[in-house]
């Protein structure tokens, strides 16, 4: 049995989240584990509601679950910022969630807006550091308002969280067992300060720790141009907060989409939180289009993590089997069926 | 007549700066003007002879040309950074070079990495922000080498620095006339402070200087993604300085890749800097098989800052003619000609 919290959040994440629970409960039932939830109301409702985002006493309660499985922030009538820091930044935060986990894989039958590139050629994983850089939200004004204006935005990186986060991208190489190699994506040419660090620490591990592991370096303007040319170059990526934002955006486009695309926010020692990494999608709301498919891959990144790789490996399964055998377009309201059934397809196949 | 400095530097640098001055002379020549060179040979081989990476009197001297010809930095026994730094950057920042411009246009029979995407999707100018930012070089360490160490790196925007930059980029906008759309490339939902301010100048100067202008936004992430998805969206992008390093390089590959991609440095009021955007590709020196259209679509940029803006026309018309009726490929070694027949063959079609 296992606790998991539900946040469903705004737009669309609902009834995509829907979908990901029902998938859950098949393999759960066929493999033997319970999943047990609790859902909260959190989102964009609920803060123009009670001009809460996030109470505490909310954050408390999630530090008692397996993981949290989260459906999309985002309102339109809530300005921008305000639900992703009040809650996705502030999860992340709190509860140490110092992984970003984003697989870049592109499954036999999805459309990639890539040229001459299929499966064999976009299969790799970015661990992105979730808790420092410019996420820190260090900075501030001099002279605010006037034409002498100054804005200061630091980039706070800790050899403690550098550490752990190429620790933890290490070992996922080891496990990964592909090309056993790892790529610090950087600036070290201009960024002398915070990838001075950063490059120390990624060879003095790797040379200790890791020996079997092959080390990488691409610059991030660099590493934005190779996904796009050659992305069959990269086994796993590590890198910064801000850099990893940019490149798993643009590897989620390559991979197919945000129809596509699910990461995990991931503490190892704490809970986790799964996401499809699209966003609310607030004009599909209610019409039952959206794909559901980066959901229930987000519901598979946390089977995998709670313990259950058999079962997220039977989910990963059939999501590539509905991908090629059956829906037309990962795009909303061009699958050829509608978000439930897109459901049913992935618990028929598991 | 022009007095233009010569900076051919390292590796292949040279052989493509060679058809960028030949092309120079020869649509001078025809359209009446002279151009005067001066050769400095500045990059790696001095470096490792003198030790000198940019004398103060060779940035003095500088100061006095209508405009500078780079060819590329970078030499493979020197430690990377020393040379951008000390070369590329130092000139950036002293002739305060404020503004870099990289027009992203991919010309009839070039190769894009993009599916179903021609030269009518891929046609935009990012304005980068060339002198601030992270690239300030602010930050320190805290416990340098311990377990405890801080790295801070910041970024610096000054309302200063940045209004200009987005008079600039308003200005294209309304010179290019295609569109009339300027998209303000950032994160203001993570980096509060830099861009807060930069959004308050846009919104103000555009509102008050440029009311023809659309002003749109979209977060650097989602810029990626359309970048890849849908180039069409864009007209002028306007951004800092380490979003814009990313997103041009991104935008150099959909373009065709280095083989034809240019950039500016540019000062308005003072000297500006035009390159080929590759690198120095040290494996061809002397092979005589790189592409020099990135040089000499460098030089075509050139000509239009320092006032010639028919002959940039023509090179530029030129260039478009040999990527779609005579060179294979923009690749090193693939073109069907050799560096110096490119260089003849853009002559030829001036
Ligand atoms: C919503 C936003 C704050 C968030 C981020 O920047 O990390 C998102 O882009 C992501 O990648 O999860
Ligand atoms: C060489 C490097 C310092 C430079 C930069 O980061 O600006 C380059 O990538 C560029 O875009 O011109």
């Amino acid at each position: 049995m296992y606790k998991i919290a539900v946040l469903p959040g705004d737009g669309t994440g609902p009834e995509v989240v829907r979908e990901g629970l029902k998938v859950l409960d098949a393999v759960g039932e066929s493999a033997g584990f319970k999943l047990d939830y609790t859902h909260y109301d959190l989102g964009g409702e609920r803060y123009k509601r009670t001009g809460e985002v996030l109470p505490d006493s909310v954050v408390d309660e999630l530090r008692q679950f397996d993981a949290i499985y989260l459906g999309a922030i985002g309102h339109p009538d809530v300005k921008p910022g305000i639900l992703e820091k009040g809650l996705l930044l502030r999860l992340r935060f709190e509860l140490d969630q110092y992984i970003n986990l984003r697989p870049v894989k592109l499954y036999p039958g999805v459309e990639t807006p890539l040229k001459d590139k299929g499966p064999e050629h976009v299969d790799f994983v970015v661990v992105r550091e979730n808790t420092e850089g410019q996420y820190a939200g260090a900075g501030g004004f001099l002279r605010k308002g006037t034409p002498d204006e100054i804005a200061v935005q630091e980039s706070i990186c800790t050899r403690k969280g550098v550490d752990r986060c190429l620790r933890y991208a290490y070992q996922y190489a080891m496990k990964r067992n592909k090309d056993k190699k790892l790529t610090l994506c950087g600036k070290t040419n201009v960024l002398t300060y915070a990838f001075d660090l950063w490059e120390r620490a990624f060879h003095e591990i790797g040379e200790k720790e890791f020996p079997e592991i092959t080390r990488d370096y691409a610059h991030v303007d660099a590493t934005v141009m190779w996904m796009v040319k050659n992305p069959e170059w990269f086994d796993v990526i590590v890198t910064e907060n801000m850099f990893g934002d940019i490149i798993t955006d643009l590897g989620a486009m390559i991979q197919g989409g945000m129809g596509i695309a699910a990461g995990g926010n991931i503490n190892p020692e704490g809970v986790s939180m799964f996401e499809p990494i699209g966003g609310s999608a607030p004009k599909y709301t209610g019409q039952n289009v959206v794909n559901p498919l980066a959901a229930i891959g987000a519901a598979a990144m946390m089977l995998d993590t709670i313990g259950e790789a058999d079962a997220a490996a039977r989910v990963e399964k059939s999501i590539m089997t509905v991908c090629e055998s059956h829906i037309k377009s990962l795009a909303a309201g061009r699958m050829g069926y509608n978000t439930q059934e897109v459901g049913d397809l992935v618990v028929k196949n598991l």
